[in-house]
């Protein structure tokens, strides 16, 4: 069994974006060697997502109206999270609703994905260097 | 390591369905001779679930109120994805909520389960064929 | 290929709780001896969550409202699911939304942690014995 693991660094200036990695997880898998087994992609921090669906901009104005309305930031006072000094209460639920990590298949040396599957890191509380991580395992 | 993969095909009728697919997957686990391992069961549209949760007609009718409250079909001129042609933004909402993906323990050959555990294909906007994808490592 | 198997019991007195089951997911990193690979850890029980977030009473109490706000358990008349004798139709909704499972990466001998990552068993539907699985899988 072959493993293989990298770090993908990001630093977004807005509060809240969505960003397609796939071409970053596809160096990895390439890197790897790896035909066939399972990739991790995660989030490492808490405050983030990695999630899977469509690279369309209309969709991703309406997750983050749909997150926002569920989890609105403003009044940061409405969270007891907010009391310890931070400013991303709300941060923490939109990240639980995208979800933290997926797990692609890997088939013949390429993630097996339908046709429209795009990998996203999902920011909620930007403004900082942050990490995503890529473990794959496999032969 | 062994590897195993296979697409279950779906042409759900209705918008919104939620279909047992545990037998299949099963039957999956059995042609591929795995007995120690993980299986990753996907949905490979990303207006389409796959969840683990209770065959039981009155919880999925109180998942489909649920969603269809959080994320409405109508009016489809709410979501800026519909901009584009489709009437599925909210599709892409609710199966996110439900999630992409889950992943099986396997042992001893067997889906490694808790007493009613059973895998889910969640349609959202059906009327057309999609799949979804069992991959299965271990040995 | 190793392959490494154990349930965590939990008995939650209360409906609901967050529970840090780091510690022992590490203690069952050790007992397995995998080095590089997988671990899956999930909740074997469908009102019931494990998910990966922050050690923080403020935030959990924050999760508890948003969860409630939106599946409250009372009326538990609103759910079809609890004319089945059931009073837990809003636990199968809260696990949903927070996730039945986490993939964790394992490098090096250790949980492959970003700086704020600690794995929660989430409780919906306390007052009797449930389970979490931890598999391992790797070398």
């Amino acid at each position: 069994m072959k493993s293989y693991r990298k770090e993908l660094w990001f630093n977004v200036p807005t509060r809240r974006s969505f960003i397609n990695i796939t071409p970053q997880v596809e160096t990895c898998l390439s890197e790897s060697g790896i035909r066939e087994g399972l990739a991790l992609v995660n989030a490492m921090h808490i405050t983030a997502s990695v999630f899977i669906n469509d690279d369309e901009s209309g969709l991703h104005h309406d997750y983050e109206v749909f997150l926002e309305k569920l989890a609105p930031h403003e009044p940061t006072s409405a969270y007891w999270h907010n009391q310890t000094g931070e400013d991303n209460g709300d941060a923490h639920i939109k990240r639980q609703l995208m979800g933290r990590d997926v797990v692609v298949a890997i088939t013949e040396g390429r993630l097996d994905f339908g046709p429209w599957e795009q990998i996203f890191y999902g920011e909620f509380d930007g403004g900082r260097r942050k990490r995503v991580l890529v473990k794959i395992i496999g032969e």
